[in-house]
């Protein structure tokens, strides 16, 4: 079997399902993943959702967290206090390898794509982790307390501040990626699969990258989305709080509804299933809290499934 | 009392001098410091005899090695060989704050005076600590091996390529420093003391700097240069080997004639009393061996004592 899928994925959420999708497809899989969350601290660069995929495939995950790795020391950190440098962006001593070199070969030219695949093989990750640009684009986050670089709304002030406005600084001088266009154009392509993100952070920036949402629209193969958002609350981190602040109702008929245009199907968690008449495309039931390996494997298993029956073929 | 002293210094074997002076002048020393050891490795700025010279004076120096620092952890080198990155050379957890921060302030035009100064007050070092240039000047090992970088032939083919000839890349480029100049011009110097460094590898770089050896010469105040070689033999590192392979007897003599137009006075170890004859300056005999704090604190007493006496003050 050679069928072949894209997922879209932000950091730890969409990893989640990343990884059950990785043990279902391996090598099949190609993950496009947010780089609006960049960002250069100390000098180096730092790819949080590139990163947190690259960790969750690879087993590497801090499994407390969702994302770092295990068995980190902060050696570093702790020198660095010592030397008066700022302590509000964490960075392991183990993870400082994958900045470093990624720094390292960013400045002597490569592209941040096939600095990630080569990242990739190195762990053993099978799928293709695919940098949503290799120019960079940055989240800004307008806030109540003034325009915030999405580590400093994110990490440094919590998500506290009220968000206004999202943009995505630079998006009008990227472009989609070869390597993107091509799992795209891929003819065994078999479906594109919109990961438990949040669709404002995570989701959007990518949809931002020149190109990209067309060639989306293009590939004839079935376009599904998990839902981020099960009973009004997101698994983690500041979806709700972010769609409340943006006016919008905090549920999964207002996500379906961001991604009208562009899905054909949305995966609705088993909880939410007095909304379906609400989503306006087709709507498949799944438990899409992954708390397990087996929960992963088996949302991953769904959404495959969920494709298949869109195409006409289950 | 307000004498101050200048000493010059490489790595391991002057900072411990450096450390018995620190104790007894404080932040009436300043330190000038070899960089022709100075490498780019992964990108970040790496300064083997600076940090020495830092972790050293300021107790967080690991006592096993004489450099590096103490309860320092690995981590970063292991998840690098994971990425498949270079191993032969060792940058431990905490030891990477401070390649990192001078990499990131160099690269926004700070210089490495600057840099290093603020380092030191961080780490509460009181001496001040002047890198022997702001510019980059690299010495280089012409071998039977071929032409290596410093710590190519150093720490990757651990000093075991035979050397023909040293040379220092950029030196023409180099100048002495504000700094530097200000401390050898400054009215209440009292002595210029050679730390035990390796006069080929440590010293001499140094002494290429245009107008640092001048700036030296010009300065009206007794120079003393502590013998690195004991009975023929180096405390530590390659000395006596490279001495050796440059067709130079490996001895205290051949230290002090390589010095000569440099210095006023000589400090030879006890256990060499009978060279004293064929040493072509005044000689002061010490226990050059540091082994414990004490003896450092010592030795500098001694090397004071000795400018003090061909000043005439004692």
């Amino acid at each position: 079997m050679s069928a072949r899928y894209v997922a879209l994925s932000g950091g730890v959420g969409g990893a989640k399902l990343c990884l059950g999708l990785s043990h279902v497809l391996g090598d099949r899989l190609s993950i496009v993943v947010n780089t609006g969350d960049d960002f250069e601290h100390l000098g180096l660069f730092v790819s949080p959702d590139v990163d947190t995929t690259l960790y969750t495939l690879s087993g590497l995950v801090n499994p407390e967290t969702g994302w770092g790795r295990r068995d980190e020391t902060w050696t570093f950190m702790r020198a660095l206090e010592g030397l008066g440098g700022p302590q509000w962006f964490n960075l392991g001593d183990g993870d400082l390898a994958l900045h470093v070199e990624r720094t390292r070969r960013l400045k002597a030219g490569e592209t941040l794509t096939a600095i990630t695949g080569d990242v990739a093989r190195a762990l053993g990750v099978k799928p293709r982790v695919l940098p949503m640009s290799d120019a960079p684009i940055a989240t800004i986050v307008e806030t109540d307390e003034g325009v915030l670089g999405f580590q400093h709304y994110f990490v440094r002030r919590r998500c506290e501040p009220v968000v206004k406005r999202l943009r995505f600084d630079g998006a009008e001088r990227g472009t989609i990626t070869p390597e993107i266009r091509a799992a795209l154009n891929d003819p065994e392509l078999r479906g594109i699969i919109v990961c438990p993100s949040n669709p404002w952070l995570s989701i959007d920036p990518l949809l931002a990258v020149p190109g990209l949402r067309e060639a989306l629209a293009a590939a004839p193969v079935p376009k599904i989305a998990v839902t981020p958002i099960i009973d009004g609350k997101a698994v983690k981190g500041p979806t709700a709080k972010i769609m409340g602040e943006l006016g919008i109702t905090p549920d999964a008929v207002a996500v379906a509804d961001h991604y009208a245009g562009l899905i054909d199907g949305f995966v609705l968690d088993e909880q939410d299933a007095s909304l379906s008449a609400r989503i306006g495309t087709t709507v498949a039931l799944a438990q899409t809290l992954m708390r397990t390996l087996d929960d992963k494997i088996a949302l991953a298993q769904r959404c495959i499934g969920f494709c298949e029956k869109l195409a006409g073929r289950a």
